[in-house]
């Protein structure tokens, strides 16, 4: 085969400041898909590309591009629609978990492919598999037939959805090129276009647990992200939230489940309740269901049926009890005053040392490991008042997951500023 | 081993724009050279210091890193001072030839350990192998004893010296990241530095057949590398050349020895000799004699002596007669006037193309291939006289190389300006 372009060439330009066309872009990519293109040619092009930027046309050619490098889903067969929500992550978002069934309990389908934690951010299926007998793969049949009759499916992506964007994220992981907006929201809208959704809502979020720390950069993406989406047929809008705070009580694994399933309950934290409703609220809009009774369904046990219809589908049992650490460690008020600061990054660190998330990809996850908060920011607590606790399988664990909190609370006097980086809601695009 | 630093991080700093300490370059020349960091990483590193560039302190901290990566000769035993010469190359630059001999002649020791030529700069090795019997590849020994009896030495660098920088090259090759002045000083002036010569010259060359073609660029990078080799105890200066038009009138390998041949034999071409000489009274004004009679010792003899001892140490017959190509192809004036312009890049990718170069480092070099020029810009010329001759193995090479030379040259009117760049010799650095 005679290769139309040469590599060197299109690094040169990007280098230089110039735009691929579509044509280069659509080489480069399958080129580096099929191993002609090296890794240390396509980390020297990220970093262009993270240095120089990208036009919104050439961030279009990569995600589709990157789409094209795999299979794509079709649910034009279902007889529901399908709707699907993706968050750029962030500390205790357990989100997916309580959402998933409660926008499937109004009939519509949602394909939710998830992914696994690495670094300080939790993945959604680690803390579904701390639920005994659960299990993340499923065949496409199983998939397919369990969006008919139950209406969510939480699983994992299996490897032919986008595989291009696969092999760049392991590569822009390792050559620091994460943070770039072109190159996170191809890589975020590949792999949901080629899952064939025909709604979906984004949860973009800023502050301290956040991808993008910078609120305007947030806003950026997520505008980036929703014309992507809506140029490549899948109505798209973004949620602006707000994740300098932890997102509820519980940082971990199994504990993220229950709280979950305090949500489900109809009971469950303020902010974790809000974000579900809002986010249900967007999906169920796109979905062509804007003026649905949500909270209901949280209150009339029809999510809880949904839950527990998806968990028992996938050989889980709701009913079984979920996993306890086996050491736990309290950290208490050492003053009388006001929690003024609670940084979601540090904790999601301190959370991932103790056990709950992995450092490498091929190593296992602790699911009982974690951490449970006894305070927000706001509160008024007492000297010796518990704060939080720390929990893990290994006592070791402790002293390093403290290391990482040190500085990241704090208690003033009544009348301070509250460090919480303002509602958990801050806008919306599309 | 305990890995004092993280690739990772080290990226980061570079891509925000930040500054490497000395231990962090220390640790990253290392670590990549024993393979730790990977090439993905450090090709990404080497585009965040192409954009980001690099303060002259991490240029040093990177040469000397470099420099440490590997052996460092010494020639403190030797009874004779060390001068040596590097070129950043150019088309038609067969300067070493005829130099190392003439300023041996002179009683100093001149150690030029030189490479092969890729694309389309020829290589010192490739033209001095179209002597019958000569041979690049010297021992340690060997290569001493010739230094103290014959004085001048041309031969392959050893594997040993900064093998860091040879790794490195290998990257930025293939990673578009060659033309960043940090990363080609600190290449340059790592292997000159190990080569332990007590005194260098530097020929950086600007204009068209040059790597750095900005004559402004192009003393940004004498003067850093004066600085890098001053601070390393070898002292250096620069000379700033002009490269529009290539040097001489033979391109090629076999040819560029005949041409040498003919300088050190009292002859020669004008710009030839004029740099041959300028660059000799450098290296022994470094070598403290600064009122040596330089001409007369190329009309003398002495530097023809010279190099028929260093040829036949290293097993070349300088009698013998150097190959010549089976296919010839004239090209010819298409009107009367005076040639305006020969532009040297054009003219090296055609000999290249001819076969005097290689694309790859495994490919055979076509000794007899080349151009020989017969017109100077300035020259007046009439219809129907030739302008050059294309050389070749094999004829089917002519068609690549013409078109490669559409628009290299231009005939013009008297009066008309000249595009040669302007004097051969356009300052100096030191």
């Amino acid at each position: 085969m005679v290769e139309p372009f040469d590599a060197v060439d299109l690094i040169r330009t990007k280098r230089d400041g110039g735009a691929l066309s579509t044509a280069q872009i659509g080489w480069l990519v399958d080129a580096y898909t099929r191993g002609y293109v090296a890794d240390e040619q396509m980390s020297a092009m990220t970093m262009a590309i993270f240095l120089n930027g990208m036009l919104p046309a050439e961030i279009k050619d990569l995600t589709l591009a990157m789409v094209a490098s795999g299979e794509r889903l079709d649910f034009s067969g279902l007889s529901k629609r399908t709707t699907d929500k993706h968050s750029t992550g962030g500390v205790g978002d357990k989100i997916t978990l309580p959402l998933a069934p409660l926008v499937a309990s109004f009939g519509v389908a949602v394909p939710q492919l998830s992914g696994r934690g690495l670094g300080h951010t939790g993945g959604t299926l680690d803390k579904l598999e701390s639920i005994p007998g659960w299990r993340a793969r499923l065949s496409a049949q199983e998939f397919m037939s369990q969006l008919d009759e139950v209406g969510a499916v939480i699983c994992a992506a299996g490897a032919t959805l986008a595989p291009a964007d696969s092999k760049l994220y392991a590569l822009r992981d390792i050559t620091g090129t994460v943070e770039a907006i072109p190159l996170i929201a191809s890589s975020i809208m590949s792999k949901k276009i080629a899952e064939g959704t025909a709604a979906l809502v984004l949860d973009v979020k800023h502050g301290s647990g956040a991808f993008l720390q910078d609120p305007a950069r947030s806003r950026e993406l997520a505008e980036v992200m929703v014309r992507l989406g809506n140029d490549a047929g899948v109505a798209t809008r973004a949620v602006l939230t707000n994740m300098q705070v932890p997102l509820g009580f519980a940082i971990g694994n199994a504990n993220e489940v229950r709280e979950s399933v305090e949500v489900l309950d109809g009971g469950g934290p303020a902010d974790v309740v809000e974000l579900t409703v809002a986010l249900a609220r967007e999906m169920l809009d796109l979905a062509g269901m804007p003026n649905v009774d949500v909270e209901g369904a949280l209150k009339n046990g029809k999510a809880m049926d949904v839950w527990r219809a998806m968990i028992r589908a996938q050989g889980g049992d709701p009913d079984a009890a979920l996993p306890v650490a086996k050491e736990a460690s309290v950290v208490t008020a050492d003053r009388d005053g006001v929690l003024v600061k609670q940084e979601a990054l540090p904790f999601g660190i301190a959370a991932w040392r103790l056990g709950a998330g992995r450092a490498r990809k091929e190593d296992p996850v602790q699911h009982a490991a974690g951490i449970d908060l006894h305070a927000k920011p706001g509160d008024t607590v007492v000297k010796g008042q518990p704060l939080f606790t720390l929990s893990a399988d290994e006592p070791a664990r402790f002293a390093r997951a403290l290391e990482a909190l040190d500085g990241a609370w704090a208690i003033g006097d009544p009348g301070d500023p509250i460090d919480d980086g303002g509602p958990l809601i801050a806008g919306r695009v599309g």
